[in-house]
């Protein structure tokens, strides 16, 4: 495998478990992934008009943002928490509901990820919504590149492992290296599932709690590309939109 | 995916790191798996007559055995530890060498790994090395297992996935079930892997950390299957081969 010094790097992380035994150069970007369904929202909700995106970890630390003129979305396991305006449906984040509003979001895997990740230089997140915008970017970035799966409860998933597969290979293919195991691994899967995405997460635990909720509605969308022409990126504790036009 | 309570269940963790994520019903066997090269090693050593191997996590503590009439083998990141008779490559263990012998053995991943799970129920080792007679005794079993991969240094590594990948499709096609993403992962790899193991194994990291060492001389012989009929099991500390004839 080439791994030649002057080339960007990947390492692909498959659960936020993981991170701290992540081993990069000092200057990287991680790419925080959570298909089903926290990064596929946010997307979404850009896409739609949002102008900023705040993730906090604890379903208690939503409150504060309610004075401050915030919509809340929020769930833990699949459920709405209460008190949140709705959950994280991407369906809920249409124009009518978020044009030009502020959010804060707190999610079961998606925003403790964010939380792992808050000592790095970039963070970004990514979803099939947005790959080929954020493919382009990264590449035109050239620095070293972590995928950061968000998993589920600190397991490995499928959803977000073939989505950093995909955009491992995309990376590859225009002078990135890796040399990581779990880069190969889930390029490897990637390879199989994108045949047929949606016939191969019926693999997915995810995919079938979704469904024993009756929120597995967003399936097919949460794995289509490029819906959303978005790059949210974290900038003072808020995702903001850096491809705002 | 079937998922009758009944039946005996696979969970696959890819680090020791990941392993207090596992969620198992109470009573499992784990089997932990260190192709390169703790546990092809070890499975060697009993086809060659070792009597008794003790696993300890740290160099230090192997000094106490000797005076007890132990042999030591250690290495740290490929390198054979000061003091030991010799390091980990299962070629070291013939039956010249450990035949009747009492040996303490330190590694880099396996052994640390052994100490993760010292407070489950039952503790096996596996490798492409026993792997038939692993599989045929899980399923005699009829036990919940977790295939816990050593990975290197609590990352995820390929070629401990793909020998979970292997058992795992083994006990699936004899009555296991599994819902978790790890084993429907690995064994997606194991399927892509198995049609020319050799070749698919250049894209681990380990296997090119060996070849800079001059250790790769084991590779065909760890990736062989059934070259050793023991079964390894943890008892007071130590293992023992629980198919001595």
């Amino acid at each position: 495998m080439n791994t030649c010094l002057d080339k960007p790097t990947i390492e692909t992380c498959f659960t936020p478990a993981l991170f701290p035994y992540i081993i990069t150069k000092e200057k990287y970007i991680v790419v925080i992934i959570d298909i089903l369904r926290a990064t596929t929202a946010i997307c979404t909700a850009f896409k739609n008009g949002a102008t900023e995106m705040v993730p906090v970890a604890k379903i208690e630390d939503t409150g504060k943002y309610r004075p401050l003129g915030y919509m809340i979305a929020g769930e833990r396991d699949g459920i709405v928490i209460e008190g949140a305006d709705f959950g994280n449906s991407p369906f809920n984040f249409t124009e009518e509901n978020v044009k030009g509003k502020k959010i804060v979001i707190t999610t079961t895997n998606g925003t403790q990820t964010v939380e792992v990740a808050k000592s790095c230089n970039t963070i970004i997140l990514g979803a099939f919504s947005n790959i080929s915008v954020l493919a382009d970017w990264l590449i035109s970035q050239k620095k070293n590149v972590v995928l950061l799966c968000s998993g589920w409860k600190n397991k490995f998933n499928l959803e977000d492992s073939i989505m950093a597969g995909d955009l491992a290979l995309r990376l590859m293919q225009n002078g990135f290296v890796s040399n990581c195991d779990s880069t190969a691994a889930a390029i490897d899967l990637w390879n199989i599932a994108k045949v047929d995405v949606l016939a191969y997460i019926e693999k997915a635990a995810h995919r079938h709690r979704l469904k024993r909720l009756g929120l597995d509605d967003v399936l097919e969308y949460c794995f289509t590309p490029d819906t959303a022409e978005v790059i949210p990126v974290l900038q003072n504790n808020a995702f903001f939109n850096i491809l705002k036009k």
